[in-house]
């Protein structure tokens, strides 16, 4: 059997190898959505009329390694991609989430109770509800430590999608970009970098919801930066909504410490991953004041307008570095696996 | 770290050792849901009001081992366990079902395709429809092959209980029990039975919508006998009704394979897992009814009753053998490791 006949990491990266997975094997799984975003749309959940009301679902498994890393654990992890897939939907009121637990043989007690703890935290600070669960046991060496599976629903009036944007568009991220992808990478190689790398990782449906608040029907778009970053993200952005790109690279917010472990370890921090940050599309006039809602928030302070949407080159993504304007490539998949 | 202080395979077995667990760990993530079925119900999934509807919704991740077995594999099992776990809350039409696959690097794509293809066999069966899914790959030898989670949703307006048994109520079982566990068992071990020892595993939601529209609200206690079998069914119905239960162990319908395989491995077929069976409790009044009406569809054809609630020995199983009365023990859990 040749390689291509096999799955590899990159499959699971969040990339385009993933994409192409998902695309030629999963997506003959979902039969058409009437009136709704189904599996085919590939977006953070799946949104479904029920009345005149959207039921919004998405589900999520959480694998990262190490399990405890600078800033959080697999735990707040868990509830926070829940919550968040949820609200980049437009569903920032989790109705329900449900939780699978997968544990290895010999798991140590203390520790599964810490992460009971962390996921316990992010759902007082989401609002959200645990209300069934599953757990199953694997043998010693059949699966490394723990796995969590989360699911959510909400029910919204509005669902925002991935495809919204248009032309003249601003584009805002709520805050720093790569902290959490750098956080786990150095714990994980042990790396020693000056000042304190830690994760975003965070539960930001309320944050999303001043967004809203202020944005209206004026936001059109939203997504988590997770595995493959912010640029995955402008991607699929530009992709879906058949508009280019421009990103101005000194507006981006990113912290000197992962500024710094970046350059160390040749890695862009626009494709490390994020768990408590959104990409927002907005249109133009309404972009300041949702800039202004959202650094009225804890989470939002170092919020930024970071590009907008233009006609030209719909599809692609530009760099604008302040000396010129580069493409930038969609990736083959995030640079280490099991980021989240 | 003493034994008692790490998770053993026991904890993820279907039985007492896995409610304790449970119980001690997970309960407390679940907040209070007003008016509906949470986590503390441990039941098959949860019930919210939302309007003058109920949204249900259930979680479960499959490991089986191995992933293809006889009558099935780990794909038809992912969508029937969650089909089957909606219905037994009483919501036999899926609304949407969510699918998070994690693979092993190096997982045949071939294989990926054949459960793939098996789990849009089950949609079909079952009229459910991914809406939405999550890909994760983990390193070679960080997980054995594949894991599937499938969450569930769907819409009732009437939900359907493990606690709704009393004195007098009979209690129906959908068909022969133990196929699933004793096929998996066998194949897994290599023993060699004398005829055709197939899995059940099957989305059951019609053949439970056909006992509903029989008995109507005298449908009482439903639940699929998978890990710990009918017997951690019976001690749920027992305990939670707060009735005693007893069974005519010569009603119970086993094929005569299982119960071969049984004899040979000295395991009771009432505690062997089930993945296209479900128990019923019914007003003593509407019994015959639902039986009627459950004998006449094709996954449903040896359907018995199997014994009644009683007011005596309240919490308690008592298996009438026609020679005499024994107590059932609640088991620690299912005789083997990843049934499901």
């Amino acid at each position: 059997m040749s390689a291509a006949d096999r799955v590899g990491l990159r499959h699971g990266a969040g990339g385009r190898a993933m994409r192409r997975l998902i695309e030629e094997v999963f997506l003959g799984l979902g039969g058409p959505v009437e009136d709704g975003v189904g599996l085919a749309a590939m977006d953070d959940g799946a949104a479904i009329r029920v009345g005149d009301q959207w039921v919004v679902m998405t589900t999520d498994s959480h694998v990262v390694h190490p399990r405890f890393f600078p800033g959080g654990d697999i735990g707040r992890l868990s509830i926070s991609g829940c919550v968040n897939d949820l609200a980049m939907m437009g569903a920032t009121e989790p109705l329900g989430l449900t939780c699978a637990v997968i544990i290895e043989e010999g798991f140590p007690r203390e520790e599964l109770e810490r992460i009971r703890d962390s996921m316990q935290q992010a759902c007082r600070e989401s609002g959200a509800n645990i209300v069934t669960g599953d757990t199953k046991v694997m043998g010693k060496g059949e699966v490394d430590g723990i796995v969590l599976n989360t699911a959510g629903f909400a029910v919204t009036r509005r669902v925002v999608t991935d495809a919204g944007l248009r032309a003249g568009d601003k584009l805002i991220v709520t805050g720093a970009i790569g902290d959490h992808g750098m956080a786990v990478m150095t714990r994980r190689h042990g790396l020693d970098i000056e000042g304190d790398l830690r994760s975003d990782v965070a539960p930001i449906n309320r944050l999303v919801r001043a967004a809203l608040d202020a944005g209206g029907d004026d936001v059109v778009a939203m997504k988590d930066p997770t595995r493959g970053g912010v640029a995955s993200v402008l991607h699929e952005f530009a992709e879906k909504g058949k508009v280019g790109v421009v990103v101005d690279e000194q507006s981006l917010p990113v912290h000197a410490e992962v500024r710094a472990a970046g350059e160390m370890l040749g890695i862009d921090p626009l494709v490390v991953a994020n768990e408590g940050k959104a990409v927002i599309g907005v249109r133009a006039g309404s972009a300041e004041k949702v800039l202004a809602a959202l650094r009225a928030h804890p989470l939002g302070r170092e919020a930024a307008i970071i590009g907008a949407a233009v006609a030209e080159r719909p599809g692609q993504v530009i760099v604008d570095t302040g000396f010129g304007r580069r493409l930038l490539a969609e990736i083959e998949g995030e640079p280490l696996p099991r980021i989240c």
